[in-house]
C-alpha cells in the first residue's frame, strides 16, 4: 500500500486537468453530481455508504514530490514529455478548495439523486472523478446487499465472513464496513475488527479436526480452551455424526453455544441437528450455517422450516454476487467563470433516462404520518418556495402537487466548505442505526426481493423544463 | 490503510492458534495446499496470479503491538479475556518459519493443482490460510479474465479502465496488475501506473466537452495541447456529428491518432466513423471503444464486422462480470509430530470432487512436440520414478502411462525456506510475456469461450490409492 494516493485517478482526469490549465479554464467554477442509475440486484432500494472515506481521501490530498517525479517521467510516443515543465509547479502546490455536499451513509438513497455534489474549481472537480466513484459505488452497493440479506434472516443475526475471496485486502476491509453498516452484527475479518471496532466472531475450521486423530478429540480440545463460546464445525467427515460428538462435548461442558453446518443440505441437515440437540436437552444451542448463502437461498432455507439461527455469508456478500458493481456516474452540471451566470449542462443520450441533470441539486425527502413518501431533486438555483410541483423521473406524464406545509428533510449535507471538512464523522454504529431506522421510515414493500415497489421520486417543475429546454438546444445543434 | 497486515485472517484461525498453543500442536508440522476445483467463467484455462504480493505479505509479517493490544481488548460474554496473557509473548515472538512453495505468475493452472504449498509450523500454516486465499484468488480470476478479453481482441490492444467500479482501492490496483499479466496493454489507473510502471492511456471524459461552449471548441482545445496523441471522445451529444467534429480538429492538426465510441450501437457507430474517416483520409485514425465490454461483447462485435481497434474494458474486466471470485481453498494435506511418521489427511464431502487430496504434492507437466499435454498431480513421499502411471481426476475409470522419458516441468518452485524468501521476483513485462507464451504452448481448444477442451490433469496412482484407502476409512468410522 502507499502512502499517496492522490494518483488513484483516472489518467485522462490528469490530462484534462493539463489541458484546462492550458487554457484557462482550470479555475472555472464547476458543479459535479455523483449519482447512480439502477438501484442493485433490481431492488427497490439503496444503502448510502462511503463517505467516510471520502473524507479521509480529501484531508489527505496532496501530490507528493514522487506522485510529480512519476507523472514527469511520462512521454509521447516521440520521447517528448506529456506535459510541460511549469505544470509540475502548479500540481505541487495544488490545495483542494472544492464545497462537497453529501448523503450520509446509512441514507435510504434512489436513482438519480446525488449521491455526492463538489462544487469548485473545474480542475480539482475533475482530478476527483475516479476516486469518489470507486470509494462510493463499492460500498454502496455492499452496505445495500448487506441489508437485503439481514431482511432475509427476519432478525437472526448476520455474519460476514467474506475475506477470503473478497477482491483484494481492500475489498475485503471496505466490504466488512459496508456489510455493518447494511446491518451484519460482525464480522470474520480480525483486521476489521481493529480497524473499525466491529465485533469479530470465529472458532474452528475442518483443518482443526482433521489436525486431530478423532473428530471427539478435536472437539472436546477445542470446548476445553473455549467453553464459553464453543461452537463446533460438524461436517468434516460426517455431518449428523459430527453433531452427536459435538453433543458429547456439550454434556461434558454442561453447555454448548453452537454447532455451525458448512455444506450439504442445509434445510435437513439443520432439521436433524435440532432433533438431536434438543432430544439432548441443548434447547438453547445455536445452528449457525454457512456456504455460498446470500438473500435468495436464506429466505428458501427459511421458507422450508430450516432450523439455522445464525447465518454466516461470505463471497456473495462481500462481491454482490450477481450485481459486481453500482453504475454510479459523475456528471458536469453547470460550469461558469468566476463571478458570471452560471450555464448549465447536461449529458445527451438516445435514452431519455441516461440524459444528466443539470443544475445545482439538492434532494428534498417529503413525509406524512406513515414516513417518507416521496423524493424531490430540485435545483438550488431555484429553491422550493410554496407547493412543491414534480415530475415522476420514470415517466414524465406523471405530476404531483405537494402542499407547502409537508415536512421534509433536505438529504445533501454539507461536508467541505472551501476544502475545509465541517462534517463530524459519525460512530459505525451510528450509522448502522441509521439505516434500520431508515428501513422502517420507508414502506415495506420496497424491500421485496422481486418486483419491488418504486419509490416516487421526481424532479422539481423549474429545473425539469430547463433541463427539457437544455435537450432540445443540444439536439437542434 | 494500515501498515500492518498480519491480522488481516479470519478470527477463528486466532482462535485455533490458541487452541493449537494450548494442546500442544501449535509446532506439528503440517503441510496445506491452495487449489480451485473449477476453472473461472466456465472455461478451460486458468492464469496464476498473486505470489508476488504473497511474498510481500510474508516478508513483513509481523504482529505489532497495536494487534497485540486489539487482540487482549478481546472478551467473551462475561467479560473475561478471550486469550490468555502468555499467548500474547507466544504471538509478540512469532517469526514464520515456513517453506512455501508456488506456481510462478502467469502460468496456466488447472483445477485440483495446487498453486500454494505451505509447510511449516501448524499454527503458523493456519493463520496464513486467509490472507493466502485473499492475495491469490483475486488477481487469478482477474489475470483469467483478461487473458480471456485478450484472446476475443485477438491482437487488437486492450486496455483496463475499471478504476471507478471496481471493489475498493487495491480491489482496482490489484485488478490493473493482473490484468496487465492476463495480457492488457496498460491502464487509465494512474497510481497503478506510478506503482507498477504499468503503461497509462486516456484522454477526455464528456465532462471536457461540456466544459467548452461548442464541442469543436473543446476538440481543437484538446488537439492543440495534445497534438501526438489527440484522440477524441464523439458521442456527448450525437456521435456521428461527433466524427465530424474530430475530423475538423484533425485537419487543422494534420493528423489524428484517434476517435472514441463510449455508448450506442457500437457495431454501426464504428463502421460509420470509420467511412467517414476514411473518406477524410484518416485511413491510420483508430477506432477506441469502450462501455460495459467484455469477451463475448468483443467477440459479437468482431462478428459483426465493427471497425474498432483498441478496446477499453472497464467494469466486467476488474471484478469478473458473472464470476466474481475464484473458488480457491486451503486444506490440510499432512500433519506430524516433529520427527514422527506422516499422518496424510483430507476433507471428506458427500461430492467425490470435493474431497481434498493429501499428501505433500507437485505438480509434473508433461510435453511433446506440439506442448504441453497432460499433469499429473504427485507425492513427493513417492515420486514418480519409470513410467507415470496416472488416473484422471474427472473420471477414475479413464488411466494413462505417461513414458519414462517424456519431457516435463515441475511446477511449484521454492519461494520460502524456514521464513527466508528464496526467490527472485520476476519483473512484471516477464510475467505477462510468461502468460503469453504459455497460452502458445497448450491446444488451443482449451481457450474457446463455448464447451472449452478439458485439459488433461491426473493423480499419480500411488496417491490416488492411498486417498481411496484414507476415505474408505474415515467413511468406516
Amino acid at each position: 500500500m502507499t502512502p499517496s494516493l492522490s494518483l488513484l485517478t483516472d489518467f485522462y482526469q490528469l490530462t484534462m486537468a493539463y489541458g484546462y490549465w492550458k487554457a484557462g479554464l482550470d479555475q472555472h467554477e464547476a458543479v459535479f453530481h455523483l449519482f447512480f442509475r439502477r438501484p442493485p440486484f433490481q431492488g427497490g432500494f439503496t444503502i448510502a455508504a462511503g463517505l467516510e472515506s471520502v473524507v479521509h481521501y480529501i484531508k489527505n490530498y496532496k501530490i507528493e514530490t514522487s506522485d510529480l517525479d512519476y507523472l514527469r517521467s511520462l512521454v509521447n510516443s516521440e520521447g517528448a514529455p506529456l506535459f510541460s515543465s511549469d505544470f509540475f509547479d502548479y500540481l505541487k502546490n495544488l490545495r483542494l478548495t472544492c464545497d462537497i455536499d453529501a448523503i450520509p451513509e446509512g441514507t435510504m438513497v434512489f436513482p438519480n439523486e446525488p449521491l455526492v455534489r463538489v462544487r469548485g474549481p473545474l480542475l480539482q472537480c475533475q482530478l476527483l472523478e475516479s476516486p469518489l466513484l470507486n470509494l462510493i459505488n463499492f460500498p454502496t452497493l455492499i452496505a445495500t446487499k448487506a441489508a437485503r440479506v439481514c431482511i432475509a434472516a427476519a432478525g437472526d443475526p448476520v455474519f460476514e465472513f467474506g475475506l477470503r475471496r473478497a477482491q483484494g485486502i481492500d475489498g475485503a476491509l471496505t466490504a466488512t464496513r459496508a456489510s455493518y453498516i447494511g446491518g451484519c452484527e460482525g464480522t470474520s475479518n480480525t483486521l476489521a475488527g481493529k480497524l473499525y471496532g466491529i465485533p469479530v466472531r470465529g472458532t474452528h475450521s475442518h483443518s482443526w479436526v482433521m489436525a486431530f486423530n478423532e473428530e471427539q478429540e478435536a472437539f472436546d480440545t477445542f470446548g476445553n480452551h473455549f467453553p464459553d463460546r464453543c461452537s463446533l464445525l460438524v461436517d468434516t467427515y460426517n455431518t449428523i455424526e459430527g453433531v452427536k460428538k459435538a453433543i458429547q462435548t456439550g454434556k461434558r461442558l454442561k453447555k454448548l453455544y453452537g454447532i455451525r453446518l458448512d455444506s450439504g443440505d442445509l434445510a435437513q441437515l439443520s432439521i436433524e441437528a435440532r432433533k438431536l440437540l434438543d432430544e439432548a436437552g441443548f434447547k438453547e444451542t445455536h445452528i449457525i450455517a454457512s456456504n455460498e448463502l446470500d438473500e435468495a437461498i436464506i429466505s428458501d432455507l427459511k421458507r422450508q422450516g430450516a432450523k439455522i439461527s445464525i447465518w454466516g455469508v461470505g463471497t456473495n456478500l462481500v462481491t454482490g454476487k450477481d450485481q459486481k458493481a453500482l453504475d454510479g456516474v459523475y456528471k458536469l452540471s453547470a460550469i461558469r467563470k468566476k463571478g458570471e451566470k452560471w450555464r448549465y449542462t447536461l449529458k445527451l443520450s438516445e435514452q431519455m433516462l441516461k440524459i444528466s441533470n443539470p443544475g445545482i441539486l439538492q434532494v428534498r425527502r417529503f413525509k406524512n404520518e406513515t414516513g417518507y413518501f416521496t423524493d424531490v431533486i430540485y435545483d438550488e438555483g431555484n429553491p422550493i418556495e410554496g407547493d412543491c410541483h414534480l415530475i415522476d423521473v420514470w415517466d414524465s406524464t406523471k405530476d404531483f402537487v405537494i402542499g407547502a406545509n409537508t415536512p421534509y428533510e433536505d438529504l445533501l449535507q454539507p461536508i467541505f466548505r472551501e476544502g475545509k471538512c465541517v462534517y463530524a464523522l459519525p460512530p459505525l454504529p451510528s450509522i448502522q442505526l441509521r439505516t434500520k431506522q431508515q428501513l422502517k421510515s420507508f414502506s415495506v414493500n420496497i424491500q421485496r426481493f422481486l418486483n419491488p415497489h418504486q419509490y416516487e421520486v421526481g424532479m422539481e417543475k423549474h429545473i425539469y423544463e430547463e433541463k427539457l429546454q437544455l435537450i432540445k438546444n443540444l439536439r437542434r445543434r
